[in-house]
């Protein structure tokens, strides 16, 4: 896979990243750097930014956070030697007291010295070790995001963070269910195992078909459980609603790719 | 817990086997033995021993084989240092070509010298780990057996020994059960992880009430979902099936009481 005007293949986090820097790539990662972590990022001030730590140490499913930056610093070390944090994503957001300010191929012009960076776990990586283990994921087939609902599971609250837990349904047969429960759940850092199966109105989800976030994928078969993951987009939606004086995200589906393998996720 | 007559607590193996042995427990051994694993007994002359071995590695998950004896010999000391197999099950059952001919106390004037004993190993097990960690079990809680249903599952077969999985099934609620896959998938040995959720039908279980063996536990309540584990039952049904000149087995919740800790049956 390469991005327009750009010849390297993007298979590694590192291509990736380049693509994004100098611009050639401006839209989403999924399918790019096969078999490297790659993460939802939330960027706050320092002055909440502990606030938002605490929210994601208490809600590790939604929030796993796989790396952290030092206020002010660009870059993460841990997840790539060279990261700069301001151009190596293809787009992001910027949000002024919960208000979309700007979509920008890079943030330079908004980068200031009191920023902390979050990068959370993203089902980008688990979704690969399902598909290695031949379980079939219909929204990669029909090449659709994933469909994602808002629940009415609370997510614990931590200071002026809080906020129901969004959701990404994936629909399986009972078996391969089962299957996606023993693999998920080697992948802690990567939202783990699944939060519920099977009866979606037991945490407020009346139709399958109205998605909150992503796009719905065909009609439940007669043979299939709806399978529910905790989802990135709960921690987007938290700082949403909190609307802190300043914050910049990844734009959807745009996410930073890293040198991490996913198997190094592991826990097993 | 204690058998009539005998003053012992029954709280290892070797209690129940020496209780057995003496004729003071004549009954099931479920609760007994906490944290030791107990098995089911199969029981079948040499020449029909390797074929039900050969079903028992094509159908690890029903028939997870835990022991196995020399062809004569009373023993098994990789089970228990003592143990007797003659005597230190509560009761047994004596087939003949498929017919029960007798449910002795012990089968000493049964005994031949070209016997080969099976334990495979029983949900029991599984069951200690599941409570441990908080997921409720109503047929323990109602003191009944675990309600089992015949699958259209057919079995691997190997030469006479065929025939569809027995699976037991347990109501939880849908995050019980994710947490039931995750604990059992670490007892391979003892039936692993379920072979269905969610959608009986698709196994050919049409109506939960009506059970093929054990007890029907009180109606599915709308919050729970039913998850089935393939069964000890399935070799028990194969052997009368197959109809062998000659075979012993337990009697229904008359396990043999082991030595092995359930603890180190755990794959992690």
């Amino acid at each position: 896979m390469t991005a327009p005007g750009h010849n390297a293949p993007l298979d590694t986090g590192l291509a990736v990243r380049l693509a994004a820097r100098c611009g050639d790539l401006r839209g989403a990662t999924s399918g790019m750097a096969k078999g490297y972590v790659q993460g939802n990022l939330a960027i706050l001030p320092a002055d909440v930014a502990g606030e938002f730590l605490r929210f994601c140490q208490r809600n590790p499913k939604p929030c796993p956070v796989v790396g952290m930056s030092e206020p002010g610093e660009t870059g993460i070390p841990a997840l790539a030697a060279d990261l700069d944090l301001r151009t190596d994503l293809p787009r992001y957001r910027v949000w002024k007291s919960g208000e979309l300010v700007d979509e920008p191929y890079d943030i330079k012009k908004w980068w200031r010295d009191d920023l902390v960076a979050f990068v959370l776990g993203c089902s980008f990586s688990f979704e690969e070790a399902l598909v290695d283990a031949g379980v079939p994921l219909r929204h990669v087939e029909q090449n659709l995001n994933v469909a994602m609902y808002r629940t009415n599971i609370a997510c614990a609250p931590a200071g002026r963070f809080s906020g129901p837990m969004v959701v990404s349904m994936r629909p399986l047969r009972p078996a391969d269910a089962i299957r996606a429960i023993q693999i998920t759940s080697r992948f802690p850092s990567v939202h783990g195992a699944p939060v519920h199966v099977g009866l979606p109105h037991l945490i407020g989800v009346t139709d399958l078909a109205k998605v909150d976030y992503g796009d719905a994928v065909v009609a439940l078969q007669d043979d299939e459980l709806p399978v529910f993951w905790a989802c990135g987009v709960t921690p987007q939606a938290v700082i949403a609603a909190a609307k802190p004086e300043f914050a910049i995200t990844h734009a959807p589906g745009s996410m930073l790719a890293t040198d991490i393998p996913n198997s190094r996720l592991a826990a097993l």
